[in-house]
């Protein structure tokens, strides 16, 4: 029987389809398996200067920017979103309201290797990559304009990929996007009432009853959350209360880039290298925000920084977008049953 | 140079990405062909026994149900994301909240033709289209456990849908939805601060400045929404006050089948029939709301029902489920430029 399950942290609603649970030979798979040209690809070491000029690089000692011998580059977008060099105006078009599009958005180019998608990825590989995310979040915020930085990877064509050579992207926005928004009034809420985190209370829930547990890693846990709005959809967290990403140690890097490959591998196994978008959701940093003086009080108890992975398995259509109610077809303790078995 | 424009209906941001506009031609067509095996077709007349029973049709004088000599055929879903025998119960699972998978969902067969889409439709056939939408909700709406019926089209596989031979579904719940509530709550609060309709605002400000109209046609509009967060996204409504879809006429849902159609064979025109969802929002009948006894009051002054097209020609990826953001690479000025020449 179908069910509605409620999905506190992003405060909306999940039909989940119990009765008949699409199991993963039941998904269509037939992802796009092309893999770019490589002679094309602007990404590749010695073609450093088809593309603006890097911000960030982990490379070998000794090697000058943009030239080869990275192990993660991070470039400006070529076609950016928001730019910083514009100005962050506020104003209106008789009655519409519209800003600036002032904002960073930047390329993370995780490896060197055309050919090598996440799941190919070392922990080392993976582990710097993360450093790239954690240091990139880092400096942006020292731009007291920038109020949150979203990093994501858009893994497959179908989740949003245009260029094949891995990639991750991040963009810097002077302003809380309204999914963080939502998620620190829900957990704000919670906490109010209950005095503890939400997300601290979940994974003990999970960890007592198990059957949604996917891998324990060390300090970090997968889970398939209660009303996953995606199919087999992943949350990676640190099992100790943490509110920002930013400031995770190296050490802790270390377990999560652990836990990140086996999350990916586990799904890839299952469905050949699906589509997917990991999100990384953390706390932004201290800023004003308009009329809301204590918006912020109390969130380094609160609020407690997430990887979601996001496969695109399953397309959102008009019910999803137009309701913004989400219907999944597998259960969350059925996808963690299959990921759980994979290794 | 980019630009952040608030969508007031749904409180949401688009970032639109002026300078490099990307024209239709930029964007990566080629949808998929497949046309589906007529005679693997449940929907096709003759095969009646291959579905659920019928719930309503428009047919042809003296044919009994469940036979040929439909026009238009409404039939339960035999994959059903809630049911009307469900129990609607409220309960929690521990720290986790749930309801039962009360509803109905119902699919719309809206031509006996099986390679007929929607482009192809008459207006007459159109008509009989949204005949049914209008009735169905009407009849769904007796139920007193349903607040809301949204009804949508999946056009093409990649928006979605899964049979190749047109139809269109309902999902009547027990609960407004999440995009429903929030549209409410901000066109409430646009005319409590007002005394006007946020809509009814929209349209006289269009029909001034010209560059977002793409079509007028007697009574109905269609224009490109201002932060539309899809690109050659489209919205159709009556240039006259009315909240509420089931209470339409028939004459205004004539002409409604003439501005429908002329929405959809300019969008098939410019991207070769590309994939989209057709979406009715519309405002919900008078209920009891937990907690909010004035949620309804004026709601037929404030509310304004539409029907949005969005075209699945760019792929939502890591930013805008990580942010609810959207970033939409053509102006709606630039879409509806395009569309505007297109008859």
């Amino acid at each position: 029987m179908p069910e509605l399950r409620y999905n506190r942290l992003n405060n909306t609603w999940t039909i989940i389809s119990k009765e008949r649970a699409k199991r993963p030979h039941d998904y269509p798979i037939g992802w796009s398996k092309e893999r770019g040209d490589i002679n094309k690809c602007p990404f590749e070491p010695g073609k450093e200067h088809l593309t603006p000029s890097e911000v960030y690089a982990i490379r070998e000692p000794g090697t000058p920017p943009n030239t080869p011998g990275w192990k993660v580059r991070v470039i400006p977008n070529k076609f950016p979103a928001v730019k910083p060099e514009e100005d962050f105006f506020r104003n209106s078009e008789d009655i519409y309201d519209r800003m600036g599009g002032f904002g960073y958005h930047e390329v993370i180019i995780d490896t060197p290797d055309h050919y090598k998608q996440l799941q190919d990825f070392s922990v080392g590989e993976i582990f710097l990559m993360l450093l790239a995310y954690r240091e990139r979040m880092k400096q942006l915020y020292k731009d007291k304009n920038i109020y949150y930085v979203q990093i994501f990877k858009n893994h497959g064509k179908e989740a949003g990929k245009s260029l094949y050579h891995s990639h991750s992207q991040l963009i810097a926005l002077p302003r809380i996007p309204k999914r963080i928004d939502t998620q620190i009034n829900q957990t704000r809420k919670y906490y109010i009432e209950k005095e503890r985190c939400l997300l601290c209370d979940e994974i003990k829930y999970e960890r007592k009853h198990v059957e949604r547990i996917i891998e324990e890693n060390n300090r970090f846990l997968i889970y398939a959350p209660y009303a996953s709005a995606f199919p087999f959809e992943m949350r990676i967290l640190p099992t100790f209360h943490s509110h920002d990403f930013s400031s995770v140690t190296d050490e802790d890097l270390e377990d999560l880039a652990k836990t990140l490959q086996l999350a990916v591998r586990k799904l890839a196994q299952i469905f050949d290298n699906p589509p997917f978008n990991l999100i990384l959701h953390t706390a932004p940093p201290l800023r004003n925000i308009p009329g809301k003086p204590d918006y912020f009080y109390d969130i380094d108890k609160f609020f407690h920084w997430y990887i979601e992975i996001l496969p695109r398995i399953a397309i959102h259509a008009g019910f999803e977008l137009g309701t913004e109610y989400f219907i999944n077809p597998t259960p969350p303790e059925e996808a963690a049953r299959y990921l759980r078995e994979k290794n």
